[in-house]
């Protein structure tokens, strides 16, 4: 009873709050300049923080893990919350169902990217708005099955490492909480989409390939733990800061080409 | 003040607790038959998660990031603090805190392992009693530099993959509940080694080698979230029964020689 009292209590000060702010906004759209545009999305962005203190939800920790034996549900999978201990497409799906809850950030470093199911998520969060980065592998770029440059050449920046090493980190951030706040003071925005996200980070052995879900043993843990997702952010920005961008020398004709009739895509 | 004051009537009820054990401890060794013991231990899982419920420190989490950059301490590195950003041995030694601070049991799930300085630690934690199961891929048993053989001739039980699969997990569970709890049982134990341990999971893309520490851009990832421990475990459970055990068919003069003098451990 004290506890839906205190999450009715929230909404209405989540409601209160949005209603300040869009009044805020509007006066800031005709009189105000920059800086208090700015000021008032920090001070958003403070009593977010303040709230989640008091009101949010607990940490969020799942695992998935994969091993060897595929296609334990034969035939095309149509359940869809299959209670097999041993099932692909199930295991799969649970990746795909955190990059389909995210909102407005995914940061992806990856050191190869080739699973197809997977790819029409990225995809599908991709059309919605969601603003992607990716950081990969330059030498796994060319693999079979690559959509690296799909993706690449839908829009999504892609940074690559130097040849010399090898990229082999398999983490993704969704929702990160400073790269949310990044965005937002570049886009000049008053209200923070802070409120109605999760931030989460995804790491482990799997890399997103066909043979990683479907033939060897492989782990998959996902957190919602906020150093975790601070310091992951911090290690992403670095990577990105310090990789090249992708450009159109990077991409053959032949690249493109298999890619965009799927032939290869596995 | 009211913090303080929780703390040290927490550390009463543990000594109570303790005393109260080794009383009841001593009554067994003289009159009571197995299954008193056993509830004994079963009564003591139950009060330490009670008491865990009300005291426990809050969850751990720590997060390091390997980049291509080595040899920044150039020489011998001497600080143990190293406050360098890019230093691989204080990054190393990180991880290697935490397989010291183990004080039950390992359970290693990894694909290689020839890293020199971890090999050691492990070798150390064996020695203090640690008990250390390890699974691994039957391929890379032979890759130049596995210390696998060794570990395995110094009496740790090690169970690999069936040769078809890759056995691509890079996970450690360090302390893990399920586990000392199943031990303690074995052993007939009354009082419960979970009061002093804290169950920790380390997973990411880090394989344990020179080229993961010091060349390639990886992760590794150390949290205390009890469900996602339980979750490892039980994969790790899974694959050590069914995977075989290591025999000394597997093992090679030329295995051990090469690892004994470590003349190709890098």
């Amino acid at each position: 009873m004290l506890r839906e009292f205190e999450i009715i209590i929230g909404y209405l000060e989540l409601c209160f709050l949005q209603f300040f702010l869009d009044w805020l906004r509007a006066l800031a759209d005709r009189w105000m300049p920059v800086f208090i545009l700015s000021a008032v999305h920090s001070g958003s962005v403070v009593l977010y923080t303040l709230w989640s203190k008091v009101y949010r939800e607990p940490e969020w920790s799942d695992v998935v893990i994969f091993n060897e034996q595929p296609n334990s549900c034969p035939g095309i999978h149509t359940d869809p919350v299959c209670r097999k201990r041993i099932c692909e497409s199930c295991r799969t799906n649970r990746l795909i169902h955190y990059i389909n809850q995210a909102k407005h950030t995914i940061d992806l470093a990856h050191l190869t990217f080739s699973h197809r199911a997977i790819y029409v998520a990225v995809v599908a969060a991709h059309d919605r708005g969601v603003r992607i980065r990716i950081v990969t592998d330059s030498q796994m770029l060319s693999v079979r099955g690559s959509v690296i440059h799909r993706l690449w050449s839908l829009g999504v920046p892609v940074h690559t490492a130097p040849a010399r090493t090898m990229m082999h980190h398999k983490f993704v951030i969704f929702d990160g909480q400073r790269r949310i706040i990044q965005l937002e003071r570049e886009q000049q925005k008053t209200f923070t989409g802070l409120w109605g996200s999760r931030g989460l980070v995804m790491t482990g052995s799997l890399n997103w390939t066909k043979q990683g879900t479907a033939s060897n043993y492989e782990n998959a843990v996902i957190c919602s733990n906020s150093k975790s997702i601070d310091l992951y952010q911090q290690a992403f920005e670095e990577l990105w800061r310090n990789f090249n961008p992708m450009s159109s020398d990077d991409v053959t004709y032949e690249d493109l080409r298999v890619n965009n009739y799927g032939k290869n895509l596995y």
